[in-house]
């Protein structure tokens, strides 16, 4: 699997904490890990508008399979993120969260809070919340029993943002222009975007923001 | 402030504990509630998918100001109502959580979770979490020097979910109609949009599925 | 109520911000807060050992009437504190458990975590822990139904502590020294104890050290 | 490691649940599990007051080496639990709790709260819990700077409790005999205890009360 950790400025400077995490848990699984927003206070500045715009490129050109975001509580980007047709991103303090998400909603994006209660051992949180949303066999319902009826409703859920969306790619063009090209206008990102991208159209849209 | 507080199929059985708090808090702040999911296990049957159709035709039609939603996690309903324009809609579990939402982000509705962590406690935390949820002004930033950013990117926010979204008639008409039939179904639902629908489009949509 | 607000060298900079938080609560209340352990890294210098030896002097001398403490996670301060006769310390995270503390086990003391969990919306948090713990009545169980079995069990933990316990002034003496010296030293300290002090051997053993 | 774990009436309908996740975990470690408690409803009463009698008699005998104490909060048993000397208690609700606890206190006892906070998820919590406290080498300090005034500290604090308290066998006689009567009175208890104690003295004062 691929994922993309991104992270918008105002907590920029936690990047390289929550990076080594994910990257650490991910590799023991055999993910890859993108770090495709901030790296630190001076990179190519991101909010977390521009957090909802990559991931959805990202996700809907699969180039990557899974987005895990986040800004001080984690609020705007769990909206931001949830604002796009293809993104599907639950939000989650512990561990049992992750684990619960990944069963009964199956979704492609996490968003977490990188400010708030991020004190001693949220490292170590990060880290249990990443083994458990990254490890093993996913939408296998909580409790098992209601699998069935949690698979169904997460597809519906699917089509219900499918059918109040618009295309991805029109919604994307209604945007401020002014907010994509700064979303995508990162080396980190770009590298990450073009290399996986498998959708002409999207790989043409941002090309014409470069 | 009118507030809707719904709750679907799987905690229905705790809509009076949820209630009871939500009403008492919001009393004595001069809040009205209305109840207009499930009441009990055997009422209307009501899914974290038709959570989201009626929390958008309420706060669209200012029918009323503010939704309290959630399911047995909360994040289907987090997503489900987010999966609309004119709906922001925050994850909360702890009290400082429902004050930052209302500060950083200001959106008009809440997911909780009703069974993940509902042990001992639980209804006190409800309250607690309402105490700062409907107390005192909002918006004010948080910490209060980035209030001119945080508002701005909320407004910014607002306007994305309008970009990437259909006009909310269209979203609401591209719906699989049985969806919608059955979200608007209930009498407590009806009374309470009915009454307050500001909005005469919606309004005859809403009565062609009654 | 006289409460003792006490911290350690490893969180002592932020003593100003757990002080203003309680402060603002107990005052509200009409409650009187001692700031009685470090004030800044500069300070007198004092380990969670320490406010074990001040919290049991002040609490059994009757100079204060509850004590507020806490380290880097609390456990310390938690297991220090509960060593000794006449101290009966909670561990509290949220609100939530603030008032189930004072219903169930009506202690007379809390430790909490300045360290862990403590980023953005901590000072929130705190005030909303104060709120639940220095407001109504205590003692009243939980649920309810239970307050007559639970108030027996409080009564029977301090008779055990009783029991296992030297009594309090023979453990102070047992104890080294340079560690009893070190927790009274300070001015803010002695100025709440010997002010408040109504044992008069208490009041000559701490006035020994000084 | 030998590994105690005991639930009094208050949540002992629970106990399959939160033994069938340590037991899990344990045996991954090579530990083993000693369900010396309440194992259902109709088992053999005990309140948290007989847990810390047991618990005490436990590891001061080295019967065993490790205790995962509870009751509705936790905060009963933990501190029932740290009135005696040898016992060393932390309070846990999440995984990078029992990290913590581990690495910078290293003690030999765990409360837990089973009611409050015990709803969906939280047999996975717990075995989270589990899986950091009993996993990996513990006392390494953290951050890992901070070990030797970490390790430092936790022997003093035993030092203190040895000061504080009466030697262990006479504080166990000073209690109410009922109380212990009623603690030490169940097979699942005896047969622990009996089996691995390590201190004649120990085993003749339990005798007498069989």
């Amino acid at each position: 699997m691929k994922i993309a950790l991104m992270m918008e400025f105002s907590q920029a400077g936690k990047n390289s904490i929550v990076f080594d995490q994910l990257n650490s848990v991910a590799s023991e699984q055999g993910h890859e890990v993108f770090n495709v927003g901030m790296k630190d206070d001076n990179d190519h500045r991101l909010t977390y508008i521009h957090l909802g715009i990559i991931s959805a490129l990202l996700l809907n050109s699969k180039a990557v399979d899974f987005v895990v975001a986040g800004c001080g509580t984690g609020q705007g980007a769990l909206m931001s993120l949830n604002a796009y047709p293809g993104v599907a991103c639950g939000y989650c303090i512990d561990p049992a969260d992750a684990y619960l998400f990944a069963q009964i909603n199956n979704g492609n994006a996490l968003a977490l809070p990188f400010a708030k209660g991020f004190g001693w051992g949220a490292e170590l949180n990060l880290r249990y919340v990443f083994e458990k949303a990254f490890t093993g066999e996913t939408g296998l319902g909580y409790p098992p029993e209601r699998r069935e009826s949690q698979v169904s409703n997460a597809g519906i859920l699917t089509n219900v943002k499918l059918a109040t969306s618009k295309p991805f790619l029109d919604g994307l063009k209604a945007l401020d222009p002014e907010l994509v090209k700064q979303a995508v206008g990162s080396a980190h990102f770009q590298a990450c975007f073009f290399d996986g991208c498998q959708d002409d159209d999207l790989k043409t849209f941002v090309r014409s923001f470069t």
